[in-house]
């Protein structure tokens, strides 16, 4: 329980679709506006979360990642560029604040989620994919509140979450 | 619980001394035995732990890996080629045979362990790193349950697990 | 030689400076800033080097990384977004136009270069690191020159740059 | 030209075969003769190369990695954990000897080698791939000429080399 009201002890960036355009085709807004979505909104947040939590004692921070994160597949390009940038800022802040108390962890999420963003617009992919083939949305809630509750002498920056079956 | 008697539903390989020599000076015996501590072992019980889970419908097969598994630093060099000979092992097993139920999960341990190895050889290691500045044991093993009971849909291949003050 | 006046054979994108700032005294503005010189410009650049190269027959865009790309430490965390969100980049550009014949090129500056920027900022730097301490203009580049003149079976993405004396 | 009779100024391991098994039908002979071919023999090269190139002011040592050094897939599991224990191996070395005068590089080669093992084996693969989809050896000669001739305030300890169109 945080000692402050109103100061947050789990703060999450999940932000960020993945769009892909063609590079040669890629106007400077399609570039820029992926940046803003998946990274520059996560350092604003980052930083805000930051000088809240750490005057408390601490809490945690994660940031979400995508496959893209660690690997620039075109057509997704300019998402992958916005979101390795996002997983460098993860690492630096969890360099500058873990022994102030800040939790910093970066998820790759590495999948479609089965949620209704992805089943509203493209119903046929969970069928394709089958049971347990899109990431539940419970699973990942419980991989990120696992994160949450480490204790300290033993935090994780970084981990993967993917379907059994998904191949990578 | 496992269908079949005797078969486990999970299997841990954390063999493995971190030993140091420099290079001109290390014999073959000990480059090579420790590729066999901390890789061969895991390769050994890896394919018969696979043997039997796998028709047995599933479960979970963790290897501990250390900071060296990633990153080969004299005088640890013979010790992080075994480390990423047995990262990139489980790595090909979780691509093998993820998608018929067997989870495969490789822990990066990035700090000391605040366990009877360490504190009876280096006491004055613990005063020094401070409060929770070790890996604490049940925290460790939080993480390594946490593998096992995660849903198949949201799978973790690889976590790092490092003390909060730990710099890296 | 180009078979279009006026098309480049060779391009390098090299513009960023190593800013700093600890992350809570970070305004919005100079996290943005170093994105815009490190990596926007860069895709600017990129996309319009391929506009022109492509339908020229092939040649060759290099961009110059730093430690910084894979590795974001503190008080360094901007410029590492950056550089990797450039690094990403660069890896999806490759895979975008290989094989149409565009090679790009991504090299890991990995020390300080020998050049009127730094000796004039820091005179002391070169003296304290000693003979070669510092990567020398024309090394590098010999290896920018290396990329552009490799058969086209054998391209190289990326490759390091580093004093043999640099710790790392 | 070495001051000493004898002392070569560059050696290259270059062995290894790329062999495959299913995990659960690989015998134990199989998993270590692969590491014995891709890593210890690259151990023992490298050590006595080392002993000899370090009293004589210098040279280059370089081992041959693949794709497998960096990524695991099945069914080439133990291949990859060999030759991943070689990267770290000629990591280890870079960091230990660089300062004194010993350049080691790692080259991973990504694709096919147009040469007598594979031409004589699988004909059909080099009309597949077409005009330059096979690594040319000349081209990597030069590129460990490279290696060998730069500045040592520039050296290279890893770079990968890949024909064109190779997808990646």
């Amino acid at each position: 329980m945080s000692a402050q009201a109103g100061v947050p002890q789990l703060v999450v960036y999940n932000a960020g679709n993945n769009r892909f355009s063609a590079l040669l085709e890629m106007d400077d807004a399609f570039f820029e506006d992926l940046w803003r979505l998946c990274c520059f909104g996560g350092f604003l947040l980052g930083r805000e979360a930051a000088g809240r939590i750490l005057p408390d004692g601490g809490g945690t921070l994660i940031f979400t990642g995508a496959t893209a994160s660690i690997r620039a597949r075109p057509p997704f390009t300019a998402f992958a560029s916005a979101k390795a940038a996002l997983r460098a800022l993860a690492h630096g802040m969890a360099r500058e604040f873990g022994a102030q108390g800040l939790h910093v962890g970066h998820v790759i999420v590495d999948g479609g989620i089965d949620g209704d963003q992805l089943n509203s617009r493209f119903p046929q992919f969970k069928q394709r994919l089958g049971e347990d083939g899109m990431l539940n949305v419970d699973a990942i809630a419980d991989a990120y509140w696992f994160l949450q509750a480490q204790h300290r002498s033993a935090w994780t920056l970084e981990f993967d979450l993917r379907p059994f079956k998904e191949s990578f």
